[in-house]
């Protein structure tokens, strides 16, 4: 079966906004066996919106759209595919009871605009939406399926589960697609094309995707077959070839997110963590607690913006501050270790450096960071000159925090180049000169010291 | 003069990509006055490509297009647009040239395929591309024009800005784009349409669209004219209605994020901020520091999941914890007023929460959280019960806490509701017995205690 995805909006056409609802949708459908042949966005202009549904009618057996569908002026989804398919809207009872209860419930008087939301072109079959006002719609007309959605991507997420993915069921035909994701950490794209392409390019009824985001590098197989049992073997094997290929990169083949699997691993482990830091401003803290059930091994965090706080709250001594610089390997050790002894945790995590755009010196460049990992039997560190913005090199540094914690469980719970508590990491210049020759976000780590 | 925009790819029409370079597109058409009234998708299929330009071209005068010029089988953007128009594809000597002279000089051998890339629909001019193999096109057919440039995204940002836009220039009337945008917090979609429609109707030449997004809503203001003077007159008296009419629900008339403007009131005000965070785990103290220039301000913050944290770095007495419980006004007080008194800040905040998916009991359900500021003069505080997933509750939660602070110096640094400090706040149990019975998002904060 194949579908056509219509966004509406003219929002979606200022440079400020894209239809992301698509890749949600295009997933969904893929997994029920839909393939998506066109995606469209148009205007909110009535005869656009027409002409859109006119056309992608002509082509497909099912069209999906978003948007369009609240109460305002320029919310003209339902008039206009109304219009197309010669039905008249009417007024239904149980959507405007529900609007009414929804109003009713969260103590609040409905607006006059509201009523508009309850219009219904004839014979549409009405998706309750238990997140919003705007219920979908399901229309069938000559063996072709239209559907509604709205564009709140929370309603239109749960609207698709919930109502649209159940209806579907029985127009999905024996072809399915069967899918792998695999995650690398640490590694660059190109490295990453070049060890698995030999594997891959073998496989010739997969297709193969290789997607580069921050601080990460994904691979998506993909491969539509009716044949079940043989192409989640094929997969299977192909996994299995790649992983081998990527070695201790890979951080998973199953989709998670780097957060997801670093709390499995503390969880399994019963080990806890805490986080002192600087120029991350909070957000290695807040990515290790975006994960429900994180207050098991989560303990607590300081940001500490100040060279008094540093000091104040994760006891890094002053004559280190004054003698190395806030942004320093010293002070990231101290920082890491001091958190950890402060809050008990099995893990301590310190991170100093520059976000930039402003503060970076010749030495000191904007992207530096030193990242330290403390836990009993030592401390660990690593140096880097990270690329991008201000928002880019914060996301990359709270991403090699966070893969320093899995390699860490990955080697056993040890410390990789660590050196014991006390010890003084050598040669920290030349590592940090490596790193500033270096441009890339990755693998440009230098382990500091060590044994 | 108005444009559509056509993506050719089939990795577009997965889950994973999405068409980007039409926003960059977008913005370069408008500000040559030109306006993008479809977005299209096709994947690597002739009939698709032929099928979507035939249709584009029978509605504007410019189609532009990215994608499917490379040198490989699945790039065919340059036949079907050929076969289209009925033109010939004959090779381009120079394109040729330019092509083995860029092999030459990176030191590699041209593969064969790459002779595709030489090959031009008769007639077209060719556009050089400086950053690849793949030229850019510009056909001309009965005054309408077609500009093929490659999905490369640095190459096509190249292309356009060197060889199309002066080329567009001829076309772009003396009409430009003029722009605002407003911003609200606290405030839902249906209010904020239900106070500004009766103004934003009386503008027909204004395009208004209001878009919600997590904990605030966006009011676009566009207008397409030749008059500058009197269009920027006409947007400045309507921003000031606006603005009237939403009261202190709007943050900003230029577009500023809900950060910026808090950071901006900190750094005019000379005032300093500590954080205290269980619930949003760091988001709040992320968010504070995603600025430039945020360490002005922004003193530091602690994340304590624990109640042991929350003694040791916030002061909250052990007392108020056993009694009161760890989600509790008192506790987000005593966490405001603790890392104020700690740090010397001029404001604290403090937030506690239950940001689910678990945790919840009926008296304190999922997304009930309490947050507080505290200042020289006292603290104020909030209660509401967020609906949505974890995510956006610890969402909702940061952007209630930056609203109070933005609200702080609204009223000239005057604590709204704010009861002095060590005063008890009467009717609490009232109040978040309110919040739970709403379950909204905004406005369902109840000021605690007062005078």
């Amino acid at each position: 079966m194949k579908a056509e995805i219509i966004a509406v909006g003219s929002e979606l056409l200022t440079p400020d906004r894209t239809d992301t609802n698509s890749l949600f949708l295009t997933q969904q459908l893929n997994r029920l066996g839909i393939v998506v042949t066109r995606k469209t966005v148009v205007g909110d202009r009535n005869d656009d919106v027409k002409d859109a549904f006119r056309q992608a009618l002509g082509r497909v057996e099912l069209v999906i759209a978003s948007g369009g569908l609240g109460p305002t002026q320029d919310d003209l989804t339902r008039e206009a595919v109304a219009e197309l398919l010669g039905r008249k809207l009417v007024r239904n009872d149980a959507v405007m009871k529900h609007i009414e209860e929804r109003f009713r419930r969260l103590g609040r008087t409905m607006a006059e605009v509201n009523r508009r939301q309850a219009m219904v072109p004839e014979g549409a079959e009405v998706l309750e939406n238990t997140h919003g006002t705007a219920p979908g719609l399901w229309l069938e007309e000559r063996g072709r399926v239209v559907v509604l959605l709205p564009g709140v991507p929370r309603e239109l997420m749960a609207l698709f589960t919930e109502q649209v993915a159940p209806r579907l069921g029985r127009f999905a035909g024996a072809t399915r697609l069967f899918y792998r994701e695999l995650r690398t950490a640490g590694m660059t794209e190109s490295e990453v094309e070049q060890r698995i392409a030999p594997i891959y390019t073998t496989y010739s009824g997969v297709e193969t995707t290789i997607l580069a985001s921050l601080g990460e590098i994904q691979i998506h197989l993909r491969s539509w077959s009716e044949d079940a049992a043989g192409t989640e073997r094929m997969l299977q094997e192909m996994v299995e070839r790649i992983t081998l290929a990527l070695g201790e990169g890979l951080f998973t083949t199953n989709g998670e997110t780097l957060e997801e699997v670093v709390a499995r691993d503390l969880t399994m482990n019963q080990a806890t963590v805490s986080t002192a830091e600087s120029c991350t401003g909070g957000l290695l803290a807040q990515r290790l607690t975006r994960t429900p059930g994180s207050s098991v091994y989560f303990l607590g965090g300081v940001v500490c913006y100040s060279n008094n706080l540093k000091t104040g709250w994760a006891d890094v001594p002053a004559s280190v501050l004054e003698s190395k610089g806030a942004v320093s390997a010293e002070v990231a050790r101290a920082l890491a270790e001091g958190i950890r002894r402060r809050t008990g945790a099995t893990l301590g995590i310190g991170i100093t450096g520059i976000a930039g755009p402003g503060g970076g010196t010749p030495e000191k460049p904007v992207g530096l960071v030193h990242i330290a990992l403390a836990g009993a039997a030592g401390c660990s560190e690593r140096v880097t000159r990270f690329p991008g913005n201000r928002e880019q090199i914060r996301w990359f540094a709270s991403q090699m925090a966070l893969d320093m914690i899995r390699q860490f469980f990955l080697h056993g719970g040890v410390l990789h180049g660590g050196v014991p508590h006390g010890g003084q990491a050598a040669e920290r210049r030349d590592a940090i000169k490596a790193a500033e020759r270096s441009n890339s976000a990755n693998r440009r780590d230098v382990d500091s010291g060590g044994r």
